[in-house]
């Protein structure tokens, strides 16, 4: 009998045939905790039965703010398994799109980490749909909190049975509701069906996509709160590998430790996570020879970082593309073969584009008028994909603007070459427009991540009188170094058109990073916006 | 946007991915063909115009007899991509059984191999919905033939735009048709769905079933006349594997000359293909270096060659457990670390089962009264499964006791271990009712097997006066060899029940095999029911 497509059978699949296989995390409580795919769809099924307790139903929205961890992963079976709706909160956003989000979503219960109580407690007299708080962890650890109807997680589900007999749920009906984070506005909500997060999930563990196998240690540095951590528990027990959980831990050292200790294989992560990585390593003279593969996306790969990963650590900095409409996976450029065979310098720029579309998705660029454009590797167009597992609508938004003639508009700006490699050049947000002209300001901060001396780099459109826009270059440099204007702009001589050489360089402290570590280039923008004007000494020409 | 399944998907991303990636053809003209998925995807278009020429509308069955070869591929993606059933005929069957599947099936249309054209000239008469026949070939190889309304496959489509707007389906709308081997009666039409055929191939590719790769070159030795040569014409292209068809060469040279100059990693067939591959390899002193798998269902794993394939060749014998009814890949065991790791008699042991679903199945054993019985490697019981590509009923057949409760009545006596090894014991319809009690033909086969001078073993129930009925044993010596039907039994001794023996040893040129190359025991059952009363001093006890 043909059977509906279902988030449980993921887990329940990984708990019978890779019964051992082991979920390590560095617990919020301070220690080391590990268990088996077994064990975590037994205290699935406890949950579920404490759910259900509870009075929560099918279809309710059952939100968390919780970081990478089993208990986490469990609640993420459960609440899908009983029918109910998984809706992770991104504990990073600003406190009013924190209620915002719980409230537009309606979800009726939030589980929450130790490290989020405080936020809670700050915004729950904004939150009169919510009935109640549940806190992820044990008996001992429970903080005392102003936190109204609050319940303890270990106590919760210790007495609860350890099988459910899971219902048969329509696999169109909502998994995972996430939204999207932020960066070009007011968040979106995004509803993945549990057909969408098992296709998905096949897709992920595949050869062309993550390529897990029974082998493999993967330590997801995105978020569970933010696109399920990229799927990771989800594809995870299908492909029987061990997972690792860093919890609240983001910093290079509590990386690198997990790295050494659990012999990481492969981690995911943004740009910005492999940056703090590799200061930590550099600046402690540590290695990490288990690590073979850095799967990165959520912002364009810097050439500078894939060629440290490559020299430095024997590492393949292998690009992702995705976005929360997108389930996220959509492209990605493993090292396989045909990869691998060819120089080294084609493989960089193989990994400094976003990878290729894994079966079960359509990519293309459009111009202006939604008509197609050529895949040869110059032609710059909006992205748009379709396929298995990408949305199709916004949750409770009638705004159908995104989604034209069946396809998702991502609002990043491409080229696709003959190859099928796809490069982001710019956010359609961020795009500088230069005397009718565009600048990809993404291809200048390429550039300039090369620099020796450079940590990180941005480059935001500014208001210039004669040319509208112009690209104006903000750099943090490593510690300890010193750099002039001029030889940034000498170091970028030769290597992008002249005319897109940034008027102008400001050196930073630091650069401002969302909650899932990406630029925010809109405060950027609104910061620098008059810097030219305001500095009309430093124009150039 | 959110798309359906659909089988024309596949190769268009093998077309792009892996575009230059080769499909070669032992071809029935006598040379070998190699061409690229790219150029099979392009006239997969091409047939679709001439499948639309010829007034072909969705939903309408084509029929086919033909072997393993790139234009069977082409057309299977033609007929499902425009809607309509590819409906694929073995023409093994007896000539009556033909005549009926195409009339119970409606095809409308018949394309056949140059090998088939005389058995369907001879039936042509009684296929009075069939309006015409496309011989599979070049217009330089038309034969001259009796049958109406003919065309030439590459007259058909020399003229045709090589694109082809593809419409959406409805993943649910049947890709394909296939009719069961009809080993225990007439054959059952069975409907492979297009979204079937695509979770099929993605559960195809992965580690846990045939694990292909861009590295692999697989070699299908099991017919796309019969259940899709196990899915690889649409697992192919998703994997981006070289795949060889050895056209209507099944002859152990034939093989072997394939396998040495393709340099073929992996094999699918049934058990006697790879016996009659090792006699050949043997009496010819040839090895076979690059091949490193063969995947191998279809009938029970005899241990005597999978020690020979694993001793001589290094080859990894992967059993592989399916039927019609289920897509048909279900069961398999590959040779993961956690097999590897374990004794060599273990992994024997292992490699003898069927193996263990993969994700997307749900598998169990029940008993007369349906009720589940326990997975304890020993209780025997009828195997069901139910999962993502698992027919729901016959086509055409209101007779819907093969699909109790939901699940599959797959026909199949078998064991579950507590890790999910299953192992057929016997087919329902084979099994020896000793005295009340049950013996499993299939154990007996598979311990004489393993001696030396065996070839080929069948064990079948036959009359006896007493205990009803007693089990009789058919060998083939391999050649040169003699043995006494003592020497047999006692070889037996002490490796089974002392009331397992078979009753008689009866030594046989040659065994009775089906089309896909399975025992035929019910024949054989006819044959020699009155084995024993006849020949009653052979009776033991
Ligand atoms: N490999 C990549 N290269 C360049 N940019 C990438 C890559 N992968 C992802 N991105 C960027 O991340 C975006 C998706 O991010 P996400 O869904 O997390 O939220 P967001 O788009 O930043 O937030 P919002 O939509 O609320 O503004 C993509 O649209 C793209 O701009
Ligand atoms: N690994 C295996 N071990 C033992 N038997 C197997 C194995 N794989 C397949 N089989 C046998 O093959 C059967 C499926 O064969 P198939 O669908 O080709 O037609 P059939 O069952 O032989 O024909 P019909 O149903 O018409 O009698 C299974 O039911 C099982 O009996
Ligand atoms: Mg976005
Ligand atoms: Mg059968």
């Amino acid at each position: 009998m043909q059977r509906p497509l279902q988030v449980i059978d993921l887990l329940k699949f990984g708990a019978a045939r890779h019964a051992k296989q082991e979920i390590v995390t560095r617990r919020l409580e301070g220690d080391i905790h590990r268990y088996t795919y077994a064990d975590c769809y037994r205290r699935s099924a406890q949950m579920a039965h404490a759910l259900t307790a509870l009075g929560i139903s099918p279809g309710e929205r059952v939100a968390s703010l919780a970081w990478n961890t089993y208990r986490h992963m469990e609640l993420y079976y459960a609440v899908s398994g009983i029918g109910a709706v998984m809706h992770t909160v991104n504990p990073r956003l600003f406190a009013e799109q924190i209620s915002w989000i719980i409230n537009h979503a309606e979800s009726g219960w939030v589980f929450v980490d130790l490290s989020f109580v405080e936020l809670l407690e700050q915004i729950a007299g904004q939150l009169p749909q919510v009935k109640g708080f549940i806190i992820m962890t044990d008996k001992a650890h429970m903080p005392s909190t102003s936190l109204p109807n609050v319940h303890c997680y270990e106590a919760l589900i210790e007495e609860q049975p350890r099988d459910y007999d899971w219902p048969d749920i329509d696999e169109n009906s909502a998994a995972l509701l996430c939204y999207t984070s932020g960066t070009t506005g007011n968040p979106k909500g995004v509803i993945a069906s549990h057909r969408a997060m098992v296709l998905h999930a096949q897709a992920t563990i595949s050869r062309d996509m993550l390529d897990l196998s029974t082998n493999t240690v993967l330590m997801p540095m995105v978020t569970m709160y933010h696109v399920a951590a990229w799927g990771a528990p989800y594809a995870g027990p299908i492909s029987g590998c061990k997972l690792v959980f860093t919890g609240d831990g983001t910093s290079g050292e509590a990386m690198a430790e997990m790295i050494r200790s659990e012999n990481v294989t492969v981690g995911l992560g943004v740009p910005t996570i492999w940056l703090t990585l590799h200061n930590y390593l550099a600046e402690n003279g540590l290695d990490i020879p288990s690590l073979e593969r850095v799967c990165v996306g959520g912002a364009a790969s810097p050439l500078g970082l894939v060629k440290t990963y490559d020299q430095t650590y024997g590492v393949y900095w292998q690009p992702i593309w995705g976005m929360t409409e997108t389930g996220p996976l959509v492209h990605s450029a493993p090292p396989q073969a045909d990869i691998l065979s060819r120089s080294k310098d084609e493989q960089y720029r193989i990994q400094t584009t976003a990878g290729r579309p894994v079966f079960g998705i359509d990519a293309r660029i459009v111009d202006a008028d939604n008509q197609p454009l050529p895949h040869d590797g110059e032609t710059r167009g909006e992205l748009q994909v379709r396929g298995h597992w990408i949305a199709s609508q916004y949750f409770r938004n009638d705004d159908l603007s995104s989604f034209p003639d069946g396809w998702l508009a991502t609002g990043d700006i491409a080229v696709i070459d003959e190859e099928g490699f796809m490069k982001v050049v710019d956010r359609k947000k961020d795009v500088i427009k230069s005397g009718g002209e565009w600048i990809s300001s993404l291809d200048i901060e390429n550039i300039v991540s090369q620099h020796p001396a450079v940590n990180e780099s941005c480059v935001i459109g500014v208001k210039h009188p004669k040319w509208d826009e112009r690209p104006l270059l903000l750099v943090v440099l490593n510690k300890g170094e010193t750099l002039t204007k001029d030889a940034i702009k000498q170091f970028l001589d030769g290597k992008i058109a002249r005319w897109w050489t940034p008027d102008d360089v400001v050196f930073v402290d630091e650069l401002p990073h969302t909650g899932t570590g990406k630029l925010v280039k809109n405060e950027l923008r609104k910061a620098y916006q008059n810097y030219l004007t305001e500095n009309s000494t430093e124009i150039v020409k």
